[in-house]
């Protein structure tokens, strides 16, 4: 039996650092729990300040990815840079050379899963990627061996941090702009929040999830995506009312062997337990047939919890170097799912309409919702007087998203809506 | 490579034919993720009746246990029937046979756990026991592998259906009584409830969790252990004035390299989660050093939640069975915790006094308190007028179990003092 496994970090950032940290802290524990050490062997990272602090630990410093991929003594390589390009060449390359993967690149995996998990499978080398979804939480590592005799056909989760802090500062009523500049101040969103409020980071994680939950591989255009710009603290007061939180949710839903897949702000309803998730925290909802529902929660994002999931990771991988090479390599379970097209998908509608307040605004609304088929199950008209226009808050009962759509088009051509109307699903399925 | 793993079932009781049913219903899909096929080919159960179903589904039926843990063909013993025997020699000797065992018997775990383990890593068989602890929700999975890189100082959990439920009707006003006998008619209670409302299996279960969670073998008289059976709604209602529910946690605590184990009826901010699990719902919080909090929560009982456990382990084990004789038993770390002596555990308390509505009867208890170093942080009296005596309900800062102890067994002596004092402790630390 090996007595020892090698392990090379390509990417000293944020999480690298903190991987770095417990590999050091916790190599006596892993050895006695492992029964052989795990060594950070060589580490690559592009700015060469860190050298000297890096060697200082008695670990090789690269500047080069190669010296990682092609050093024969590493078996494992962690991937730390994020993003496309190089960090795909660099998996691709780490697994074409028999060595094990631990990534925490969740864009990488939801733009290029497909090719990477095929690569992974043919080589028999498994990739591990724990940290991409909802960071130190274990939660792929239960999904996919303690749930493996369920079918999960349900998963609601708040899967960004950034998005959820955001929104927790909008419930105490600060602007979306004024939540969002608190959150970068505080470390919790990028000076470019793009991927985060537009829900892209979101979907990323959606997609890897999905592809773990439901065996099906998605691209990002199969997702109805949408961010939380549009949002002003008053539409959260006004779902209040309606006794519903706003959550960014990530959403993945099978029925008659359709899988649905979304992501927006989404109502939910307060007794559900993701709407009381405050700040930057993460959870996940699902239900498995045999297990019935499971709710996790945790930190999502940040440098050591991140950096725990992918210490876990190297823990397994570093078990598979010395088992050998007859481990069983996991897939998910091949997938006859169609993908549910979005203008099929059917739900609840809040609506905000912003209108001149005068006599048969109201009927003019729902006569174009009627005409689409669309019922409506309540309504507030808030304020009154010499404002341009007042917001006429509306519920709706089940409707298709393609007559939906069409009937705001029209509503927003009327000439008494002053603004473009707003439109957020509410999600009414509760866990007991 | 070898071909397939065959498995034998001793105890057919519910969640046994749930095993039964998971394993046949999913055999196709777990074949397709595993590689080779899962055989179920023999079940023991002291009931012949049974003989007729099983063979027609081209199982062997059996009511030795021998025949399973001496039947050469076999690589995989599921233990079911629960107790300590013959549940314990059935598992030893299916050890010493070199097979792996899958077990959900808390109480084995708990009473017989050391023996039980040593064995397992002298042999070199894992044994798996996901479903002891909280049924279908992978938690141990979830510590064991998840969080291998991190240090758990703090559980704290509801992992008792019976009674989370039992307490549930009560904070609707049902007396402990008739919310246990409701509980008996949906089947969450036992005929004899023994074992859940004194807070036997919670301490079962939350020995097992600390060998895991902190690596120390604990026996039952470490355990701070009382249950629910001397709450009534009322005293639900008056910790909900001071903003708690009433739940029986399992805490497991470290502090100076000092263990804490305890189990009893708990007052838990509204803010923090558990205090939101309702009815049969089981849910753990935790606390790693690196990961931060994390909330796991879901059904902790019942026979399809729990097959799910033990089919997931079934699982694990056959992969050990087919990658060989060569993998690392994992086993938790050593400790060199010591257990926290019951009465040095400090916690604030909740008392509820029943004393005659007379005055200087307030400045009596609280002589006595601060005779033995108790604080009080507040205190409300309820009810006024004739009844011979009235509740007085305090809550106490930071004391030491025993100096309350002692307190108690002095005021209890009053002539003022109408009914034994109630006493509940409090945890307030909370989740952020």
């Amino acid at each position: 039996m090996r007595k020892e496994v090698n392990i090379g970090l390509i990417g000293l950032g944020k999480v690298g650092s903190g991987v770095v940290k417990l590999l050091r802290e916790r190599k006596e524990i892993l050895r006695e729990k492992l029964g052989f050490p795990l060594n950070l062997v060589k580490i690559c990272d592009i700015d060469t300040r860190k050298k000297e602090e890096v060697e200082r630990e008695g670990i090789l410093f690269t500047t080069q990815g190669e010296e990682i991929l092609y050093a024969p003594e590493i078996h494992i390589v962690i991937e730390l840079i994020g993003g496309i390009e190089p960090a795909k060449k660099y998996v691709m390359e780490a697994i074409n050379q028999g060595k094990y993967v631990v990534t925490a690149n969740k864009a990488l995996l939801a733009e290029c899963g497909e090719e990477i998990f095929s690569l992974s499978k043919a080589k028999g080398k498994e990739i591990f990627f724990e940290a991409s979804v909802m960071s130190g939480v274990p939660l792929l590592r239960m999904i996919r061996e303690g749930l493996v005799a369920n079918r999960i056909d349900y998963i609601l989760g708040i899967i960004n941090g950034t998005t959820n802090y955001i929104l927790t500062q909008m419930e105490e009523g600060l602007s979306y702009k004024k939540a969002l500049s608190t959150a970068q101040r505080k470390g919790f969103a990028e000076p470019d929040p793009t991927l985060d409020v537009k829900g892209l980071d979101t979907a990323h994680k959606l997609i890897v999830l999905s592809y773990l939950v439901f065996g099906k591989s998605i691209s990002m255009e199969d997702v109805l995506i949408e961010g939380i710009e549009g949002l002003t603290p008053q539409d959260l007061e006004y779902a209040k009312e309606f006794g519903y939180a706003v959550k960014l949710l990530a959403l993945g839903k099978v029925e008659s062997e359709e899988l649905e897949v979304r992501v927006h702000p989404t109502l939910i309803p307060f007794p559900h337990p993701l709407s009381r998730v405050k700040g930057e925290t993460n959870a996940l909802y699902l239900k498995g047939d045999a297990v019935g529902d499971i709710f996790v929660a945790g930190k999502g994002a940040g440098r050591l919890p991140t950096a725990s999931a992918v210490v876990a990771d190297v823990v397994e991988a570093a078990k598979r170097v010395v088992e050998g090479k007859e481990k069983v390599v996991w897939s998910p379970p091949a997938s006859n799912l169609r993908i549910k097209r979005k203008e099929d998908i059917r739900t609840n509608y809040f609506l905000r309409f912003m209108a001149v307040d005068k006599p048969g605004v109201l009927a003019k609304i729902s006569g174009i919702l009627a005409q689409h088929h669309i019922s409506i199950a309540s309504v507030i008209q808030k304020g009154r007087g010499k404002k341009i226009a007042v917001p006429i808050i509306m519920m709706t009962h089940e409707a298709k998203e393609k007559d939906m759509q069409k009937a705001k088009e029209e509503i927003d051509k009327l000439s008494v809506i002053k603004e473009k109307t707003l439109l957020l699903r509410v999600e009414n399925r509760i866990s007991p």
